[in-house]
């Protein structure tokens, strides 16, 4: 997906909102166990639910990865079954030496057509080009993350006296451009979004920690939005687990659209 | 796997070779081509060929990943077909918030069960704990890579004079042990071990980078061998890509063997 078309769904629908897809046998409807794929069965209804209120969908790797085989089978028919108008992020956290990095960017943008792909810094830039060379598909660079761990090294003050987190932002912004990079910074964190705007002001966000994580919403679009918006934030077990019976996704859906009013107003 | 039995083993076959499973469907002898499942059908001959000779096999998953649920099921049968006294490193660099990574270390533990599983660690300490409390399963943390761009933030100077890499180090050894964390350490950077060692004297090593990357065994072995050996040296295309025709497995064999014999002389 291009630039322009993110922007004008952003618009279109008045959302930035992100639904996080971590979708876990243990958490959803005792209901959806008696279907033959439950994890794609739960993942439909959330998306008929939610597609109107949000603009991108995120599955997390980890929540199929873990089930073997069968959890991929059950991420490709979700991948299939989300509105071609939508973002799709395989929240992945990969990063590899460069010619594995490149099937790391093989299996996300062919074997499962994803327009985006968030990637782990720490090795540096030949781990992240091989995304890079992909046509309208994005890599989304995890910069300062909303947990606890953040503060042992991505905000490691350097002898120059930037955080690490700084350096990733200021190193990488020349490796791609606007049109195909973003940047993970966690909800929590929302006080430091006005200092990571200095650094990237045009680039594509992406803010996950509002809600079960704590961040506040309010605080992340007063320091984070820019003149093209420039947020995707996420929620996650905030929506998706809403209820746990029939109408689950009735309550899914209410969810939703209550983020997507509050984020209306900021627009 | 427990430490003790990863140093017999080595001492009885004289090696401290890993011999890295990165198994490329354009790569392999063509006749393969034709079996039902040819990356098993190849790592099958590849095990057979080298396993007197190597202490540990490395898949790396990413080359897995690329052929979606079907890789998964190669990946499987492989991991099922490694003798049981030979040490599993799932090579995955994975690491994400603390409920996730609990995920990937179900993955990686439970599901494919892995001795060992490689770790970013840019996300910090509770994105590496769920894989510390598996017992004798192993976390092998990313320090210092092999490739190039390893420079961009592991080398990065922080305030009081230190490299990343080595908080990275003075870190995390506290948040495990000596028996259940290695660290990945690239041949390319053996002039570096000596001062590795001084802060973590006992732990293992894995080292990739010998071989295609260029990196010096010599070297590695006189920098990085401990008092238990604390070393896997890790060659993949150098070992499994050594023919390409009916006897690839014979050749494989040949190299497995020279870079082995090599080894005892340093042992």
């Amino acid at each position: 997906m291009k630039r322009q078309e993110l922007i004008e769904q952003i618009h279109r629908k008045k959302s930035f909102l992100c639904v996080g897809l971590d979708t876990d046998l243990k958490k959803i409807p005792k209901f959806l166990l008696d279907y033959e794929d439950p994890i794609f069965e739960f993942n439909k209804r959330i998306i008929d639910a939610t597609k109107d209120f949000c603009v991108a969908y995120k599955p997390n790797i980890a929540f199929y990865e873990a089930l073997g085989a069968k959890g991929w089978i059950s991420l490709e028919k979700t991948l299939n079954y989300i509105p071609n108008d939508i973002f799709t992020i395989a929240d992945a956290k990969r990063g590899d030496i460069g010619n594995t990095s490149a099937l790391y960017a093989s299996t996300f943008f062919k074997t499962y057509p994803f327009d985006s792909v968030t990637i782990a810094p720490y090795m540096g830039v030949d781990s992240i080009t091989p995304f890079l060379e992909y046509e309208n598909k994005w890599t989304i660079l995890l910069a300062l993350t909303s947990n606890l761990g953040s503060k042992d090294f991505q905000t490691q003050l350097t002898f120059d006296n930037e955080y690490l987190y700084e350096k990733v932002l200021k190193a990488s912004k020349s490796w791609g451009s606007i049109e195909n990079t973003m940047y993970v910074v966690g909800a929590t964190k929302a006080e430091l979004l006005s200092d990571i705007r200095k650094i990237i002001p045009d680039h594509f966000l992406l803010v996950p920690g509002v809600g079960a994580q704590g961040g506040s919403l309010e605080s992340v679009a007063k320091y984070g939005i820019n003149k093209d918006v420039g947020l995707l934030v996420n929620s996650s077990r905030g929506i998706i687990y809403s209820g746990n019976s029939n109408d689950f996704d009735v309550l899914a859906s209410e969810s939703a659209r209550s983020l997507q009013k509050q984020m209306a107003n900021f627009l």
